[in-house]
């Protein structure tokens, strides 16, 4: 009661809303979106089931969420602090270290245990994936093309469809280290060398593509 | 009975076994691996708990039987019967069928449930991703890294990394797609005309990074 006396009500919701999300975050992971219970949530997050309801509307709600949640802090990090392309800047050694910034952000064993989750509830619970693929490859796509398309107008990139480009780009740097984790579990993410190395043979694919004539006569 | 005396024992025992993988596949596709049930799976089979525990160790091995199965016959269908590249045929046409017949087989909603119903248990199971790792991806890679080996040995592609291009190949034509019917579900499996240009455009990426002076001098 004195602590409530300290707090202001939003503050207090605030506080609330955060612990939610992380008990809901830990037990969804753990357990699986139908294997865990808004019981169990409640206990961890020492609120009432009423509360969750209240700020959450649903389980299926409070799962997006934190989906949303979890991919756009992983999207701020790879995408917002994108320096631009310095004039006379190498443009391989800039897409390279995009392409490790994503892979390092992604490749994470929570970011792979929650989509290992919400692929597995797909089939039952579409909105979970959805808000997986616009807070993960779609908006990487979006940024990505954005990013190509300010170097393709400094006349390096020749690219008539941004939007495949940027697929191209996103899928050849996260395929296969993305699907060997899917697969293979945690232990099936790549070290951090073998990344790097990856990112640069990706990106010597992209450019074999899409560089422009301009930049191969350099 | 009267049956039972025309079948030899080992007819009887693969009679036994199919009727067991085809109710296995059906349950474990509509109710994910852990709300699966042996109990229901011997029901749905008409056959005792006993003989499918006889035929198949554990539930756990008897969904990498499913697993090994269905995508050792849809690599099956993509991969044994394709052709060599004639003299003077198109190598980007040879490619594209290729890559669109690797597409339309993968790309079903039957192979994407599965493929979904494993993600999600990999992290408690991982023998399910590990099979389906081997029968899918793994064993794709391995027959197109031999399908190029041969068109490099003809002068045809320039290719240092077999493996890598084989990587670059499977992941540039398989990922878009992929991830997309992955995270938004059957609905989001692309038409067979998108997937068709898909495929071309995937294979124009590859050969400019792989095309030999040769090939590309003509």
């Amino acid at each position: 009661m004195a602590m409530d006396d300290h707090l202001a009500g939003g503050a207090r919701t605030a506080r609330k809303r955060k612990a939610i999300l992380d008990a809901a975050t830990t037990t969804f992971l753990k357990s699986g979106y139908l294997g865990s219970s808004v019981d169990e949530i409640a206990r961890l997050a020492d609120v009432s089931k009423q509360t969750i309801y209240k700020q959450f509307v649903s389980k299926e709600a409070l799962f997006v969420a934190i989906i949303t949640g979890l991919t756009t802090d992983a999207g701020d990090v790879v995408h917002n602090a994108i320096p631009e392309l310095t004039p006379g800047e190498d443009l391989a050694a800039y897409l390279e270290d995009y392409a490790f910034r994503q892979l390092s952000v992604v490749l994470t064993p929570r970011l792979m245990q929650l989509r290992r989750v919400v692929i597995g509830e797909v089939g039952r619970f579409p909105e979970l994936g959805k808000a997986l693929y616009d807070g993960g490859p779609r908006r990487a796509m979006a940024a990505m093309a954005a990013t190509i398309g300010r170097v393709a107008e400094r006349g390096l990139l020749k690219i008539d469809d941004l939007a495949a480009a940027a697929s191209h780009f996103n899928w050849l740097v996260m395929s296969a280290p993305l699907n060997q984790a899917m697969m293979l579990g945690d232990g099936g993410i790549p070290k951090p060398a073998v990344l790097r190395r990856h990112a640069a043979d990706a990106v010597r694919v992209f450019l074999a593509a899409y560089a422009s004539d301009d930049l191969r006569s350099r």
